[in-house]
């Protein structure tokens, strides 16, 4: 009931300043106003006047980011609902009610979800969330699956979901014979945008196994630049086919767009990520302002990739990747509390706004409906993720040492959710060059609806019935004791047979990063041994459970005194951990030296 | 020398989008990009392609905040800076600096702060940061004092001011004889705000008693709030007395809206603030977003107010006394740090933005220098502040316990600092309306560099040659009881006697909050007594005190055992702490009921 009211009351709060939405979310002429204080033109004085243009657009911006919260907390309030369906199911649900409301009361199309908003604004916190946080072990272990999956998986889909739309176009019965060839290609890149932020919060809620993980973390990563790129070559060629001929060099400089696009990306991620952790080097004095460091250098790497056209989700990906290990060494612990939280508080009402905009956006008079091309659109996307992932992965596990099983891969297929990103690249579309503009979009909402409500909700339970291994994350000071111990072992191995790979490769890197990135990135007086600043953040996490746990524990019992008593069993613990670790870190790291 | 490199890559940074720089600052009409996949007019595929339009808006806000961060961190490397002048002095220059390389590049004046960035942008953080963290009980226990010396002071400033610079207008060796009463009384209320930024900044890093800050805080507070009004209704009386006469009912009008500004304000503040607290009463399944509901509920309080006209800074200020007890119950540790230091980082990046843009914005074509007006209001400014405070401290001095002491009431007159308030309500005048609107302009200009750097610099002098009394923060488990006790015990001698004053008033708003509020606003099974929660609160911060410590001495010193032996002996206080803590609350607390 709560839950209800509360969504009543924000979409009754979305009702008031309906008639104004429509205004800041397209490009608009900023009236200049006179300002706080601004210059009422009659001439009696009032007690009481109000100017509403004047603080429109933060006004709005506060508003959409409360009914995303409310939404969010209403959602979590009734506790079943997030076992039946995920978040952004609701969230769309929500969106499109809003949006029905904007359309009933308006009569007009409700504001639809600006590109460039969903590009410079509300894609950065989710893609810096995934960076920083990516387990970056597990993502360089499968590096080369994701790489190889990643990228053909995309073209592969890209092409073969074009070019069976082409075939479709040729018979005459369906009507769609004004479609040529580019414009199906076109919507293929477009639709097999696989989305970064649909399927992984939905993998979150199903807790995979790290690997499978990866793979879906990896593909969504590259597959944005890819995707993107595709479009845009896609985009220039068809201006180009209505002017003059498609030259070989042309289709060349597309080649060469795939690597300045991904390989640009990640070089100006890790100069900005260098860069920042230099930075934050020099601020003991002014450790407010650290998380400022860490948020608005790695939003610059994206905005400086984007201004070049290449990828800034690999950008920013990278720049998080490279700056995390030294920015958390070098900023208080207040900061990284700071940028831990609102980090993920930023990218969680990101991922909440683009679910609403898109339900809000649905409703409206763009469509054009036509049977055949939106049922063959969703036959052909389940087809050929179906068989591209099934190819390149047999192909891929022959180089594996441990293999994907075949449950892996029915995951993965059935993981192709389709979210914004294909969303903003169909509002995108170029009217002029594209007459069936209407119908694109209509079948990419089409395809999304279905991936995230049919695939969405019936994915959890397919986990569970397939009984895929699940992860069993739980860090333990042994359990990483022995994973160090074994890749010195390991390199150490390998150095011996003459063999070279990424052990030794990482081996190498290391070596590197502690004669002389450390150094200049690092601030003096810090513990050199990654071993002990591994353990001093496990310490500190412990020592905030404890007082967490602590401050539970004597909320629950009223003996003041039993309480006390558990808790100091409880303290002896990082003590012993402690001596263990020097012990530890002094013997075994030196060995391999 | 690091410092200065630094600057120099900043300026430099600031330097290369300068063409662009006017742009962002002034309204302007957004073009309609494609977005991050453009539609590019050539017909050739290029491999590199460049679109700053896209990203000029966010790109350009992104490199001042970094070049504020930068000049943060460049003062606070050489140490002995931060001693020698206040951080805004520096700021200052810097964006003169800034300001005079683009001017001298581009022969343009450069960008002005707009009025609404400062007001809808810069000021929010600050005041939340102000309201947040205000010591609440001693700004009560001053409030008259607060209340008399800020509403008077600003009015006998107001009016001194501009009556006095109007009498020197009528000699006519001058040439200001077109200015007439109502602007040089516009120009008294414009000139007499005292700035919240510039006046804490320097009392903050002076740490004189909490009595004086106290006064200081509650006047910048309140201050704003009657010069906004008191401008906007000079500026109202101008425009009229052009076309018809002022009726005295217009006088009414204005003094209501005193009232209705002032009170109005607090009112709307208040109940955002209790709607804030509701709400993360729901958020303990989605504690992420926890941070953002009390951002934005005060910034739509703040935004709400300001659209009726009434002062933005109160409500934001009463929504942030409001919400902090509730909401610091309510939401979890990390989400706690997360608000407090993040409020904290906003605060200081907005500061440090004002300063610079203020420096910046001093370079230009828009001044016209009048010596004589110009020294006057100087000297005016500096005779009426100084006859105000020791005007209205003599009266107030004889309702106080503790009076003011001679010394605090000099320091309380030299602290009137100008700032960025006065400087955007000068470059907001109607030039129509103000034909000398430049004039204006160097004279508060003139006014603000003199107190940021003459009165700025020698405060911290001043206030160590007058020996004031300084804080003696030092927050005890063993005081906390001892005031809360005396707190009982003065409202039940109070209870007898039949006298009723503020401890009688706190007490039965005490009452009020335990029986009705704190059930409605705060999460079920939570400890009741205010004692408790406070307890908690301390033994976190004690914890987290702890851990970070604990960190430091294994850094320091080598022997691992030693330094776990010093730990276990820390540690068992707050397990005393703790059984001291219930027998004392439950003992304490159920006395007085």
């Amino acid at each position: 009931l709560l839950s209800l009211s509360s969504l009543v009351c924000c979409s009754a709060a979305a009702d008031v300043d309906e008639p104004n939405l429509s205004k800041s979310f397209l490009p608009q002429h900023e009236s200049d106003h006179g300002g706080a204080v601004g210059s009422s033109q009659d001439t009696r004085l009032h007690v009481f006047t109000v100017d509403y243009d004047y603080v429109q657009i933060p006004y709005e911006v506060t508003l959409w980011i409360l009914l995303a919260s409310l939404a969010k907390i209403g959602f979590h309030i009734y506790h079943r609902l997030p076992r039946l369906m995920p978040e952004s199911c609701i969230l769309i649900a929500i969106g499109a009610l809003v949006g029905a409301i904007i359309f009933a009361s308006d009569h007009k199309s409700p504001p639809v979800m600006n590109t460039s908003i969903y590009f410079l604004y509300l894609l950065p916190p989710i893609v810096l969330e995934e960076g920083y946080f990516m387990p970056t072990r597990p993502f360089f272990e499968n590096f080369g699956s994701i790489l190889w999956w990643s990228v053909l998986g995309s073209l592969l889909n890209s092409f073969g979901i074009g070019l069976s739309l082409y075939g479709l176009c040729q018979i005459e019965a369906f009507g769609l014979t004004d479609l040529n060839l580019l414009q199906n290609l076109l919507f293929g890149s477009m639709i097999s945008a696989v989305d970064p932020v649909a399927a992984l919060v939905v993998f979150e809620e199903a807790s995979v196994n790290e690997q499978l993980h990866m793979m879906i973390f990896g593909e969504s990563l590259l597959n944005d630049g890819i995707t993107v790129v595709l479009y845009n070559i896609f985009i220039a060629f068809t201006q180009m086919h209505r002017y003059e001929e498609i030259e070989s060099i042309d289709v060349f400089a597309g080649f060469a767009r795939f690597f300045v696009v991904g390989l640009g990306g990640i070089l100006f991620g890790i100069v900005f990520g260098f860069v920042s952790a230099l930075m934050t080097r020099f601020t003991h004095n002014v450790s407010a302002i650290e998380p400022l460091l860490v948020f608005m250098f790695s939003y610059l790497s994206y905005l400086s990739a984007e201004t070049l056209y290449i990828s800034g989700i690999l950008a920013m990906t990278a720049c998080a990747v490279t700056m995390k290990k030294y920015v958390e060494e070098n900023v208080s612990q207040n900061s990284y509390t700071t940028i831990k939280y609102f980090m993920k508080m930023l990218s969680s009402v990101s991922e909440t706004l683009i679910f609403v905009f898109m339900g809000v956006s649905t409703v409206g008079k763009n469509h054009e409906w036509n049977w055949a091309f939106i049922c063959f659109t969703l036959l052909f996307c389940f087809i050929w993720r179906t068989l591209s992932v099934f190819a390149l992965f047999y192909i891929g596990n022959k180089f594996r040492t441990y293999p994907f099983t075949f449950k892996d891969q029915l995951i993965i297929s059935y993981s192709g959710l389709r979210g914004a990103s294909s969303f903003s690249l169909a509002f995108l579309l170029p009217a002029n060059l594209f007459p069936r503009k209407k119908l694109f979009i209509t079948a990419t909402l089409v395809v999304i609806y279905f991936t995230v409500f049919i695939q969405g909700i019936t994915i959890g339970p397919l986990v569970r019935y397939l009984d895929v291994k699940k992860t069993n994350k739980k860090e333990s000071i042994n359990e990483e004791i022995h994973v160090r111990l074994m890749d010195h072992l390991k390199a150490g191995i390998e150095d011996i047979c003459g063999h070279w790979s990424h052990y030794q490769l990482r081996d190498k890197f290391k070596k590197f990063d502690n004669k002389y990135l450390k150094k200049i990135l690092i601030r003096e007086h810090q513990p050199k041994s990654s071993i002990v600043s591994l353990y001093k953040k496990m310490e500190i996490k412990l020592a905030i459970e404890m007082a967490e746990s602590g401050m539970k524990i004597s909320e629950a019992s009223t003996a003041s005194l039993q309480s006390g008593r558990k808790r100091r069993v409880h303290r002896l613990s990082p003590a012993e951990v402690e001596s263990m670790r020097d012990v530890l870190a002094h013997n075994l790291y030196q060995v391999r030296q």
